[in-house]
């Protein structure tokens, strides 16, 4: 099994999307079968869970349920996608991955980590990434960004900046005790100052 | 906090939303407010993982996937229905509860027990039924009483008569561990026996 797998993690309008599609060149060019995905969705059913969980609601969701359905989609994702393209050898770029799960539903909404930790073990079992490339940024830039795009907002951005800030601050811990997962990309740069970061964090793992 | 909480369990056709109208009014006419619901759903975004969960799909959905979900809405119904109901003081009656889990997806999807007892403890915490009623009758009666019914299939009445032979014995295993919680009711009876069965289960609990 030679495949690797890489998540992108970051905050809202940290770059995710835009640098997804230069990484997955980058690998291609290097001779690699890249399956490129996203959380949550990446699958039938997993995209259908996505809509659940985005779509604001007035009558607000758990916050256990919305973890529980982070990890039904992840486990649907790990089955059809993940596994057969790691063994077959493939790569695996997915937009999002667990650590996002930690910074959202732990850092965001507060679940204690412990608690999301036993959930994660159980679904993801032996699974990790190879790399995951945090974007980090400050929230307001992230922010200032993702209003440019203008869609309607989603039930998580809909929160407020605060929300935010604790998920930057989950994932920059999480970065700080797993150095060499878990890579800091400056997301705060043009975009090419991005794109050589990104390059040299891929090289390491190639 | 005086509420207790019923849960009506057994295979397809067992006769369960026959006999939940019958328990309903039997225990309004005993003075006590009932909330009466369902699972999977019971809440609406519950409702909506019951749709993803039910509607047959091509692509099959993994086990654990299908746990996940199972307890997704279970976290959602016990956080704005069931939990609320008990700490007003009501009686909470559930056409399925956890043991339908333990069930379908421990015996009928093969999933081991002790895992989803650990997703179990995770969600319900210090939850649990006060009577148990397992409506059980032989596989064949079952499915005969539901071709009457003729519906279209949802994805777990597709499956063969081996998977809810599986059901049934998980259920009366479960019985068996824990005959204080869970009485057994013989539903190969007629409606009205069945009803004085029922009652005497009942009137041990008011
Ligand atoms: N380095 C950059 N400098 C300035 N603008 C950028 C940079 N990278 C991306 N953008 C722009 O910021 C916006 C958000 O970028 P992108 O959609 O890639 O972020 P994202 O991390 O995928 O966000 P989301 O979490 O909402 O999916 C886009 O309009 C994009 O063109
Ligand atoms: N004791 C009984 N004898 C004969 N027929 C019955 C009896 N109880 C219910 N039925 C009939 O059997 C069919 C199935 O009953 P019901 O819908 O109550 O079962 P259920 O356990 O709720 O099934 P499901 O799990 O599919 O919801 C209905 O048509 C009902 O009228
Ligand atoms: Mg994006
Ligand atoms: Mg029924």
């Amino acid at each position: 099994m030679n495949g690797k797998f890489i998540s992108i993690e970051g905050i809202e309008g940290a770059g995710k999307s835009t640098q997804m599609r230069f990484i997955q060149s980058f690998l291609e060019h290097q001779g690699k079968t890249v399956v490129v995905t996203r959380e949550p969705g990446g699958t039938v059913l997993g995209e259908q869970i996505r809509e659940l969980l985005l779509t604001p609601r007035d009558e607000g969701m758990s916050h256990d349920a919305e973890l529980l359905l982070m990890f039904a989609a992840r486990a649907e994702h790990l089955e059809q996608v993940i596994k057969p393209a790691l063994s077959r050898g493939d790569w695996v770029l997915s937009d999002r991955f667990v650590d996002a799960t930690f910074a959202y539903q732990g850092g965001g909404r507060g679940i204690d980590i412990k608690r999301i930790e036993s959930i994660s073990d159980w679904t993801l079992q032996a699974i990790h990434t190879d790399l995951t490339l945090l974007f980090d940024l400050p929230v307001a830039v992230g922010q200032e960004r993702v209003i440019k795009r203008s869609q309607d907002k989603d039930r998580f951005e809909q929160e407020k900046g605060v929300f935010f800030e604790k998920i930057r601050q989950c994932y920059l811990q999480r970065a700080d005790h797993e150095p060499d997962r878990i890579k800091k990309i400056d997301a705060g740069q043009t975009i090419e100052n991005i794109q050589h970061q990104v390059t040299t964090a891929l090289m390491a793992l190639l």
